[in-house]
Order: C-alpha cells, then structure tokens, then sequence
C-alpha cells in the first residue's frame, strides 16, 4: 500500500512543528522551502544590527530533519497549488499530495506605497537583515565623511517606521549602537548624537501589550535616546525624507535610513488557494481556517501561522508570532495522526504563554498573562525563553557566548558591510 | 607644525600591521579600504565551506584602531595616485599625503580568460567566500532533484583548480562534507558519491613545500576522497564542464562546480604606480620595490605585502601570504618613525617563520624551516597559530567553539545559501 504523502509548504517555526509532530507515523513527508534553512526570525533584528551572523540563527533543515526517515526536504518554490487535482505546482517541477500543508507566512507591506520599500527596506528575511545592516553602517560611514552640516544630521538620523516588537526591539538596539557600541570608532562626528525616531500609529509603542507595559518600554526607548513619536502616520517616504502626519500637523523629517517594522501581508499562497480551493480569505490574505485549520471545504489542506486567520478563540486572528505557529503545526500533525485512524480531535485551542520584547542591555517587557513585569528579570526570561527556541545546540552557545560579550563590552562584532561595492559613497 | 600625513591603502595584514606600528608616533594616519572590516582571509575557505561565518574572521576596522588617537579610517576606494602632487584619488573624494603606503594586496586572474570567472568562482573576499558556498550547497540540491543520472553525477563533481594551500585546503573540506557531514541529510543521493578533483599544474600538491609534506599532504586528500591530479592544466571551462591538458592528453570533466585557486594578480594600484610614479612592475603587476619597500625615485612611497615584489633577499619574491605582509608594514612603520628622527634603518629582512596547511580534520603539513612535521601536531599548531593571529579575542572564542563543534559532530551550521533566489534550479 502506498503510504499517505504529505505535503508541508514552508520551513518556518509552523511547517517545522509539523514535520516533527509527524515523527514515526506511517507517511510520507515532504518539506519544501525556498531556503535549505529554518530561520529564526524573532531575532532577526540582531542581524540587523550587528550582533549575530545570520547562521547563529538559522539551520540546515536538512540537518534538523536529518534523521527523520519519513520526511524528505525539498529545495523549491511552490508557485501554484492544483486542488482538484492535489498537486503543488513548483518554478521547477511538481509535487503530488494526499493532505497539504500551506506554513509559508507573511511578508511586509506598504500599504499601497511600494515604491517606499526601496528607501525603507523591511525585515523578513537573512537577506532583508543584511541589507538593513548595510545601511545602518553605511550610514554612519557617509555622516563620518560629509562635510555639509544639514546633510551630515539627515545621515545620523534614523526613523523606525512601526511601534510593535520589531520596530522597538530595532530602534531599542540602534540607541545602543549609537551611544555605546560606536562611542570611540570616528574621528569627525559624535554616534551619540544620532537622532532615532520609532513612529507609531496608535497611541503607545507596543500596542498590543498591556498600557503598563507599553509606558515600561517607552521609557526604556528614551533612556537609550529615541524619541517616540506615537499617533502619527507616515504618509511619504523618500530617498532623503519621510513625512509624517500627526493628527493635522505634517512633518517632514530628513533622513536617508527609514526602517520598515510596519504592516505585514499573508504570503501569495493564501491568494492562490482563495483561487484554486474556494478558501475565504481577510483583507490581509489571510485565509480563514475552520475549527480544526483546514480549508473550508478542503479537508485535505491546512493552514497555519501567520497565513491562518483563525479566529475562533478569541473573536479575531492570533498574533504574527512564533507560539501560534509552533502550536498549530503540532495540532495538525495530532490531527493527520487522528485520521489515519479515523479518530477524531477536538478543535484548536491556542494556549497563550505570553509575549517578551526586548529592549536594550538588560531591559525588556515581558507579559505572561498572570505576571507582567519589566526590566532586568523580564530580560532574563527574555534569554531564557529565546535561546530555548533556538533550533540548534551549537548556535545557543553562539548566540549565548556573544550575548554575553555584547553585556559586558557593548561590542557588535558583526558589524560587517557586505554585499555590493558601495562605493563611491552617495554624499 | 603641521603633523606629518600618512596614508595607508588598505586594511589587510599589511596596512593594519603599519597602522599598529605607528602607534603614538607624531603622525596623521589615515587608513582607507573599500571594506570597513579587517578580513582574515587564510580562514576564508573555512566560510566557503560552511564551518564558519563571514563576522568570524572579519573584524570592524574602526573598532581594531579605535584607541589609535593618531589614526583615521575612511570607508574609500583609492582609484588613481597622484604623486606630483602627493594625494590619492578616491571614487568620491581626495587624499593628501606625506608618505603613501600602498598595501592593496592581490586579487585572482584567470590567465587571460576572464569568461572562465562567472563559472569558476575565486576567493579572495567574503562575497566570494558566500558565492562559492552557495555553489557548493546548490549542486548538491540540484543532484537530490536530478532524474538524469548523467546531469546528477555532474552535479556531484567539483573540479579545484590549483593545488596550493587554499586548493588543498578546499578539496580537503568538501571531501569532509561529502563524507562526514552530509551522510544524513539527503533521501536520493549518496553524499559520499561525491567525485573531488584538484588540478595541479606542476608534479605535486603544495609546490611551494617540501616534498615530503607534498606527499604527506597528497595522502590527506586521498583518504578524504580527493582524486588528485597533478601536471594538469586547464585549457577551458565551461558551465557544464572542465577541459584539462595532461601531457599529450586532453579530457572534458563534466562538472557544474568548478572552483579557482590557482592564479594571483596584483591589485591595480600596482600599475597606476607604474604610470604615475614610474615604478618598476613584474608582469604579475607587483610592484619592484627598493631594499626598504619603497618605490625607486619615491621614498615617500611604500609597497607592501602581496603589491610588493621583494627579490633582495632570496632572489624571488616573498610568497604571498600574511607574515611578509605583518613583517613588511612593521618595517615600513619603523623606517618611518627613523626618518622623522633623521635616522636610517637597515634594509628590511624577511624572517620566515615557516608555513601551515590544514587538510581535514585533525590534518595539516607544517614547514617551520627546522621542523617539518604533518598530520595531528601539525594540525594543533595550525589551529594555535590562527587562533593566535586572529584579530579580535571575541573572534577567538567563536572559532574555537565552532571548530571544536565540528572536530566532534563533522557539523557544519554555516551551511546557508544565501543571496538572490536561487530557485528555479537549473535542473
């Protein structure tokens, strides 16, 4: 009898989830991802910032997945999904399924405006992080030679567009480069004088944790030297300026480094099953999920993470975070099991642990839902809980040993430009 | 008085080695590259092949010379020398000087035919080290997807060009890779079917040894899996293969890697020397320098480490490695220090302290002129002397870490492809 042959799209903390909860059943696996590495992406920001090397936070998935005899990894690109005839149409071939499962998340967007992502790149991908990175170095390196005055300010100034996590782990991390880290490394100009701007539509930076919280992060955003500017909405980006609107005041801000941590969009793939399997998706491409994260009408197919709109639990979509994926691809692994055995499970359930964000040397919030503290110990439990997560034994001691570096000298040794010659510098 | 200005081109081991030896004198340093980062490139094989990442052996020029009073660095591109008027052109600026000290070092040549280069990479900076990488990592996913057994054992073919230290020391990983560290990771294909071939143009790998160690060395590679091939030349190379010359004998290796670690050439400063300050160049565009590495009719300027042909003391130029290149910019900082004193230096003096080649794990030949030992002792005194040469304690720590990882598991977590979508595969 030929084995059950599941497909798993996308090798990100849901699709890995599920390959792993699949572990010993009697089927088939298939893993395939545009990238041969699973990445860590909450701490993507770190790459960006020259404080990890992109491998300390990503793995081989074909080494995660090494000695799972029933699962084959696929390097490719799924750029259709055939429902009626259950096959994933890649840029190079396809591949048959008996049950889909679609984990290729999100991506930034710009709401509309994507001529602003060539001046404010966002933060996806190890691509994405080195990129940032380049221009952040990049930056520093043409203030340090500028000799005109209002040029040279609009180079040392940094506006971070998009209070949640990203956006103030990142502006939280630059405080840190410019006051610290690069205090004794130029001759011509003053890091400590950089300007960096976290803009926030809504009323407080972190929106989406309790208020004590979000004011706990403000002050820790401030005390490294950024300046909050929340309520306000950005409404151009240019290659030297952004503006912002601010209730009825418009401001232009000169700067040549906009970093994106605003709006996400769900990945293609929830388009094409809207398309190709009838699946109801939101405004965001998110695909609405039944109880137990299969299409409507497709039993067959799954989806989960940041694709998944599932909002039964709490009356709208759990958050674009790690947990709700790594919990959602154990279900539907549970789920594939249960069949298999024509058994039945119960729907999903998403068990909230809570959410950490850090901020800065020995500063982070962290809301675990009967306890919300700040400061030193929501730090260590920061680590904790991160380096826990790190897929790989070598890289928790990587990433520990140049934490630990970074606490006591304020040393961003990745601090590398690379990529293309990019001299001359645009002064 | 104004401070005697010293320009120093390029942050290798010659120019940083200079820069050092300048330290607290009564000068103006500026020390300019296109980099902001030192790169110790000895280990840059080590990235190619996965077992490390680019910040490990690159560390931020700025913060090597930070408490360098006397010292500036510029992120610039020295594209022409004046040396009517002492000042060295840049992409997007100018320089004056009172003394140069041109230390640009090499970079690969394809001897005359710069088409072999888009389809086999060198490795001279961290882009080309990602690049190579990516290569190697590709043709393996490209073998797993391959249906035709020809194309698959093409892919499963990696042709090394050169028999130096950096071929033999690239054969010497992937024959690790092939047989070590990939033994689980694939479904289709057999890792360990891997066919590694290094072309040697004279009668033995690692010409410039002794010939004991040579053989030493060619044993290494056998037992990892390399076929050697020596009095070899490669008359063409193409994207699906590589035509070598063996005496009266041509052959065509079908092969979709092929990698180049044969041929140097000086950096173009080299010449630009030789039409604006009339130096004397050899034709691999080195420049001849006086007895105290100076340009002949220009004292003010200095030639060093791989720019420099330095025949005085053995009647052949010094090899291109790190230590005439750290020997030479202590030298050139000394003389300098002497003038400004109204002293004069004897002409410089190589010391050589030998040479080291790793192949493999717990592998190496060592030369130390009065000792020529290989295999385990060879290999824990290669591992002690990089460690102890490379720039940053924190990048000590990092390396030792991951090759103690590696000597244990054969893991290599730097395997990343990186860069633009690799996807379609050109299956």
């Amino acid at each position: 009898m030929e084995r059950h042959r599941i497909v798993i799209l996308g090798g990100g903390f849901g699709g890995l989830s599920a390959a792993h909860a699949l572990k010993n059943a009697p089927v088939e696996v298939t893993l395939l991802d545009r990238c041969n590495y699973h990445l860590f992406q909450p701490l993507l920001y770190q790459v960006a910032t020259g404080s990890l090397s992109p491998a300390n936070i990503a793995a081989p998935l074909r080494q995660i997945l090494r000695r799972r005899k029933n699962t084959k990894v696929l390097l490719a690109e799924a750029v259709d999904i055939d429902a009626t005839n259950r096959r994933v149409i890649l840029s190079d071939g396809e591949v048959p399924y008996d049950t889909l499962i679609v984990a290729t998340g999100s991506t930034h967007q710009y709401f509309g405006h994507d001529e602003w992502e060539q001046f404010a790149p966002g933060l996806k991908t190890v691509e994405d992080a080195t990129a940032m990175r380049r221009r952040i170095l990049l930056a520093f390196e043409a203030a340090e030679r500028e000799p005109d005055p209002a040029k040279l300010k609009s180079w040392m100034t940094f506006v971070i567009v998009g209070g949640g996590p990203t956006g103030a782990e990142l502006a939280g991390a630059l405080g840190e480069i410019a006051h610290d880290t690069l205090t004794h490394d130029f001759r011509d100009i003053d890091p400590s004088q950089t300007q960096i701007i976290l803009v926030e539509g809504t009323d407080r930076a972190l929106p989406t944790y309790p208020p004590k919280l979000s004011e706990a992060a403000r002050k820790m955003l401030v005390r490294l030297g950024v300046t909050v500017r929340t309520g306000a909405m950005v409404t151009d980006v240019k290659a030297d300026s952004v503006t912002i609107r601010d209730g009825d005041r418009t401001e232009s801000i000169p700067t040549r480094t906009v970093l994106w941590a605003a709006g996400v969009l769900a990945s293609p793939l929830g388009i094409i099953l809207f398309k190709k399997a009838d699946a109801p998706v939101d405004k965001l491409g998110r695909v609405l999920v039944s109880p137990d994260l299969s299409v409507p009408g497709h039993p067959e197919i799954f989806v989960i993470g940041d694709l998944a709109n599932f909002s039964h639990q709490t009356g709208k979509p759990l958050p674009g975070v790690a947990q709700p994926a790594i919990q959602q691809g154990h279900y539907v692994g549970k789920v594939i099991r249960a069949r298999l055995q024509n058994k039945k499970l119960s729907p999903f359930h998403y068990f909230d642990k809570g959410n950490l964000a850090t901020i800065g040397r020995g500063a982070a919030v962290a809301d675990l839902n009967w306890l919300q503290i700040s400061g030193l110990p929501a730090w260590l439990i920061w680590i904790f809980i991160h380096l826990l997560y790190i897929v790989q034994f070598q890289n928790r001691l990587l990433v520990l040993l140049q934490w630990a570096w970074l606490y006591i000298t304020f040393d961003r040794s990745a601090r590398l430009i690379t990529g293309e010659n990019p001299l001359p510098l645009d002064l």
